[in-house]
């Protein structure tokens, strides 16, 4: 028999599931809407039929467990803590999900997901110290210390969204001022367009740029075509986030910072000032010595081969 | 034989040391000045002299490593590196020792080495994720993760005196701005103290505190007896601790902060107003439940322990 984990990525959309060998191989990839509104069970059954169709069809094939990484997961509780975007509140997905799959079932948050996936399979392999950032609708991290996942003393570790650079900046939901993610997320992004578009009432391409769903790749074409305001986007943007990332290096020295998810497709637009303004926050001990690097693994794939090796390698987690 | 380690505590101003069994228990102690003028060999000299008298007096007694804490010693390379307040630039203290002292020779920054002492011999005992933060001249800390210290990918991390709490705060020797050790250490007092005599020209006792040596006791005592200006002092230096915690504690999430160095003895006064500023700036799913502790060890014990500690126990570090 060739034993396989369900690996799953729940996201405030989407959620992405996968059969994933012991290797890192994807042997199969899906994509579902999450239905927020729906309690936590819908999403379970309908996780299961998909696997059952699968595994009917490939005898062969044997489930050995279920990695979840989700928004707020508690890798110690099983518990995912009223997630964004999703009207849960507090669910015990791991005992929601038992009743479905009787296996081993582990939980921890995307971002701690996604930088199991990039150690395990990526870039990361040879690190022992780095941060997996992710650029989502917020901005999430995963924090690897001394070769393992940085959980803390309660699960919550790894907060780099809600680290404040400036005590009187942009008020953030979480009720502080000045958080990370509210400069450098698709949140963050519809807020520096929003002030964009106050400062500049005559710049045509800024005031195109609709309110909602705001299209990572429009900004790019933009930015490649020489738009002034796409690069003062991505300039700010990537300032901030190099603040953020020297904030953190002070306390965590790391390797490298590892920039993931929708907003990371940007690439060097984005890495390229972050890299300067980091270097030009850095303390000197640190200045040059730490890489900004983009994710290694496909967008869809991090996530679940991550959750995956919650369950094939539990012992680095 | 009674095997034992020398801990040295290398400080700007003195060198404490003793020889330390591996219950934890200082046989002796005493303190030397460190001598930031002259070079590192003549402290290594002073050293050696006073452990042989000691030695010839106690026969039965063995030598069998060195442990070190210094600030800006890098674990990795055994050098100091450029040392606040020693003429000495950087300085590689393990190959100077090891002429004096043919044995296992480990170097660690100081305020890791009071994090060792701390988790080896008192309140962090059983605690696997928590921050020592040593208030001397500056601001140092010692950061377990996952039941071992950080040291990071180079060496460096947990120089969190250098978390900026203000991107226009006061300009700190690094270069940067509103360093949480330019508000929270002697060098951030004496600070606050020169604001506070420019802002109250009539109160006689902030006007009587000298320039230079600020006493430590004489603002706790002025405090007890309810000297406006004192408690001002207080409230506004625990505040800017408490953000400072809040930050490091969005990304580490540890079980307690253990507070350190001579300014830890103003306790309370100083513990309560930071207690209350970390709860109001943690994100809500930390609030209430990370502990501000005062350091359980003798004050001139936690270093030469925990720097004896490299040697008893080179695993957990």
């Amino acid at each position: 028999m060739n034993k396989v984990v369900l690996g799953i990525d729940i996201g405030g959309t989407n959620t992405v599931y996968g059969l994933i060998e012991q290797s890192g191989h994807v042997l199969f990839r899906g994509q579902i809407p999450t239905f927020g509104n729906e309690p936590a069970q819908n999403l379970a059954n309908r996780l299961r039929e998909k696997v059952d169709y699968f595994l009917e069809d490939h005898p062969d094939h044997e489930l050995t467990g279920v990695g979840v990484g989700a928004p707020n997961g508690n890798h110690f509780t099983g518990v995912i803590q009223d997630p964004p975007n999703l009207n849960w509140g507090d669910v015990d997905i791991v005992s929601i999900l038992k009743k479905k799959f009787s296996y081993d079932i582990i939980l921890t948050n995307d971002a701690n997901a996604a930088a199991l996936g990039e150690k395990k399979f990526g870039i990361a392999k040879d690190m022992n110290d780095f941060v997996m950032i992710t650029l989502g609708t917020g901005l999430g991290s995963g924090i690897f210390t001394n070769g393992s996942l940085l959980y803390g003393y309660d699960g919550f570790a790894g907060e780099m969204g809600h680290l404040s650079i400036d005590p009187e900046g942009r008020l953030c939901n979480c009720g502080r001022k000045g958080c990370l993610e509210m400069y450098v997320s698709a949140k963050g992004i519809r807020k520096s367009v929003n002030e964009l578009k106050v400062k500049n009432p005559d710049d045509t391409f800024i005031q195109s740029l609709p309110e909602k769903g705001l299209d990572g790749r429009v900004l790019d074409k933009a930015f490649d075509a020489g738009e002034r305001a796409a690069i003062e986007l991505y300039q700010f943007t990537g300032e901030k986030l190099g603040i953020g990332l020297a904030q953190a290096a002070t306390l965590l020295s790391p390797e490298a910072f590892i920039i993931y998810g929708g907003y990371s497709n940007a690439g060097e637009r984005l890495l390229e000032p972050a890299r300067r303004a980091m270097d030009e926050y850095l303390l000197s001990s640190h200045k040059g010595k730490i890489l900004i690097l983009q994710s290694s693994l496909p967008q869809s794939e991090a996530g679940i081969i991550g959750a995956a090796s919650l369950i094939w390698s539990p012992r680095t987690v």
